[in-house]
């Protein structure tokens, strides 16, 4: 193994950073559990050693993926959250548009998600599960009790069910995309426009009831 | 083939559904993908040889399952659209409350949506889709437009937006059982709890908001 192993700790940091733009992009094009070693030595241009040197195993290269996706949404939603307590007034309609945003960022998270953590028993689950959705739970709970708090949202709502509802509304149509656009008519790009955001903010804000309306 | 045919239609009867009970029983169990025709023979008592003489293959006899639950699930819409334009003030209560009990009641359903619809291109994906939510969609737009026109539902509503959102808020959870209960301690016995309905009742109805409020 030390023979082929580079020095130079630029180009250490080029070859690992180029190993992981692999693994994104072929996450793009087949299932995590078909990618080998070997394809993604060959897309980063090195050799199938390095995967292992760098990363431990293919599992350990994929958990780094996840993990600095997982820091990024985090500072994401700091940022987000600094917004939402700004403006406390359009706190819904901003959650809605950046929430979107970030879910839709990188479909390679949410392929993930179909393919490996809700079809089977993967051995990236834990990982993917404390990378990303336990760290959105945690910044948005915190988010939502000091809007409960302020009176921007209702007293009564149970906030992990509150987080299980904007997951809910948010990610689904992006996570069941063959039963939307074949079933609705609702692609890919729909769930991006000002229409399907609009939506989504006045029934996460007023429900499907004309306002004044009670049940 | 001719020799091992049963000739007396009860008996022809009853290992059809023997077998689709062995179909939906598996499927508890493992993926479609892994099940074969053999098992499914063995767990119904019969010969292999009938899976392809009544359904054509085991593509077929899935095929048939689907079809069979597509057409439960109208009949029960049909009723569940009586129900809510007999107490039109109860809509959303209602409809809350059966989709959940409709949707919860076959997990196979749920897990081939899981296994086979979301994650690859299969080739049950085009009789999934019309056997059970095209159905549903029919049976939901035509019963949410009746509301809209009674003035229970905002006259703004993109009814395949709200089928969407009723949709997203039920069987997103379902679906996303690992990150729901690892993530949210939101477990499946919650989801059928008096207090979860309540909650998608109320934000269907009201929406996160105190009442009243506007943003």
């Amino acid at each position: 193994m030390a023979r082929g192993r580079p020095q130079d700790p630029d180009k250490q940091l080029a070859t690992k950073q180029a190993l992981c733009q692999a693994a994104r992009e072929l996450l793009e094009l087949k299932p995590y559990r078909s990618i080998t070693i070997r394809e993604l030595a060959h897309h980063a241009g090195t050799q199938s050693a390095m995967v292992s040197y760098y990363f431990g195993s293919k599992e350990g290269l994929f958990i780094e993926l996840l993990e600095q996706s997982g820091n990024r949404r985090q500072q994401k939603m700091m940022m987000v959250a600094q917004q939402v307590l700004a403006q406390p007034n359009q706190a819904l309609t901003l959650l809605v548009d950046n929430l979107i945003e970030l879910m839709a960022s990188e479909p390679w998270v949410v392929k993930l998600l179909q393919d490996e953590i809700l079809s089977q028993e993967s051995k990236l689950r834990d990982g993917f599960l404390s990378a990303i959705p336990q760290r959105l739970k945690t910044a948005l709970s915190a988010l939502l009790g000091q809007l409960q708090q302020q009176g921007i949202l209702r007293a009564d709502l149970n906030l992990d069910f509150t987080v299980a509802t904007l997951m809910s509304n948010i990610l689904f149509p992006m996570l069941t995309e063959p039963l939307m656009s074949h079933v609705l008519g609702i692609q890919r790009n729909t769930l991006r426009s000002e229409a399907w955001k609009q939506h989504l903010t006045q029934v996460l804000t007023q429900g499907l009831s004309p306002a004044g309306a009670a049940q």
